[in-house]
């Protein structure tokens, strides 16, 4: 991340998270959070809302960072993010600080059952994505898929919109704040499971990051209800290793029809 | 709503839509869209969010829209919402048009369960909000609790940090699409079931609109899973009178204690 001048920034859009010729929503997502957090007095994203106005490329890309409003306990911020004067996505976020929330917890949920991340094997990169792409992120993400989720995996689908697991970076680093918007939208989409589908992409992701992760394993789970006229919403659950919930999210994307199919069927289940 | 200039629209936020002396946020964002949909081609609201960053007074408030992408098949918008210079909300918009989805459905939930409309009791107006406000919008909208929410009406809470019920406009005007977001905010604080609280501001509030509606009462829910450290997030679920989802929300607030405790209790259920 380079400093052009007053909240403006240049970062580069790398190949290495990308499924297929497009770059991952989060992973562009963490460029543009890479530049607010650096304009804000606050360490934490409480809660990020990208809106994907047209694909980047991997090239470098500016980010303009706009700050509306620093209080005491949080900050807002918009950023414009721009390939040669083209927008390709913009955001906006309120910044907090994590370690200063006092008040209470109380939870009306269980983390998503599965088993520990030692009894799962890998997710199999060598599988190709029911789409046919092949995704460059599968090398940077460690993903144990839970069982019963991504049956599309072996060659079946189970027909329950769900996917979960264990994820971690490969390289070791381990998971921050800004690191679970990434993994909110790193797993391939839940409705692979469920519908022949060619591309998924996101109109709208927003994640609400809730605590700070410890080291180690996220236990991840996504799921799809509601399939309406070719759209639909994604929701996802982030625990840490220690068992805490760190994030959840929600995205609204279109589900595009394989190449060859018009995408007409209508069910319900 | 009056055209100040290009983009830039006048608008006014009434005190009768007001929880105390805070307008309610869905009723101020409905405000802003209705200054957006006058500056894009699409004619439903497909994806709102909204950042609240001060607290609107009952006064005139102007909306400055930046369109940021318009093509074939989505808009996608940026608005201010000021009163003398100070801003009160930042939107991001994706506009689409319902009629024209075209995709397959496939829906993985039902309708919240609850007895038809007339079955049930209107929620009694005379009981006080549990943080002792009036709510000025409770003459705006007729609710009928969902049996087993709510139980603070009736002095005793169920414990379970969820709300519904079915929910119409007072004066009988059947919902739009752009009436999706307001009800999205509507019923009071599904927290309220579980624990005291003085106040609970809306950080950010988005809400999917994936139908539009049929005329008559809608049937609502709302959830709060996780409050962690005095924020949490509402989830909600907005069904039509013919059993169709037509809108999901979530929103992060903060829960601000009762006047005099220091909110610091710590517990787990």
């Amino acid at each position: 991340m380079t400093r052009l001048g007053p909240g403006r920034w240049r970062g580069a859009v790398s190949d290495r998270w990308s499924i297929g010729p497009y770059p991952n929503g989060g992973y562009v997502l963490l460029i543009g959070l890479a530049a607010i957090r650096e304009e804000v007095p606050h360490p934490d994203p409480f809660t990020v809302t990208a809106h994907y106005l047209s694909p980047p490329a991997h090239a470098p890309i500016d980010v303009d960072v706009e700050v509306l409003r620093s209080g005491r306990a949080h900050s807002t911020a918009m950023a414009r993010m721009l390939q040669d004067g083209k927008e390709r996505v913009r955001i906006l976020a309120n910044y907090g600080d994590h370690s200063r929330s006092a008040g209470p917890t109380i939870l009306q949920a269980e983390p998503p059952p599965m088993p520990p991340p030692e009894q799962i094997l890998t997710a199999p990169h060598a599988v190709p994505m029911p789409n046919g792409l092949v995704a460059a992120i599968r090398d940077r993400i460690e993903w144990r898929a839970a069982p019963g989720t991504a049956g599309w995996l072996h060659g079946e689908r189970t027909g329950r919109a769900e996917i979960g697991g264990w994820v971690r970076f490969v390289d070791g680093r381990p998971p921050d704040t800004h690191a679970l918007p990434l993994v909110a939208d790193v797993l391939p989409p839940a409705i692979f499971d469920v519908t022949a589908s060619g591309w998924v992409p996101t109109l709208e992701l927003t994640v609400h990051v809730r605590a700070r992760p410890a080291p180690g394993w996220l236990r991840c789970w996504f799921r799809t209800r509601f399939l309406i006229g070719g759209y639909l919403e994604e929701d996802g659950e982030v625990w840490d290793e220690r068992g805490q919930l760190v994030a959840i999210s929600r995205q609204l994307a279109r589900l595009n029809p394989p190449p060859g199919e018009s995408g007409r069927e209508q069910s319900t289940a």
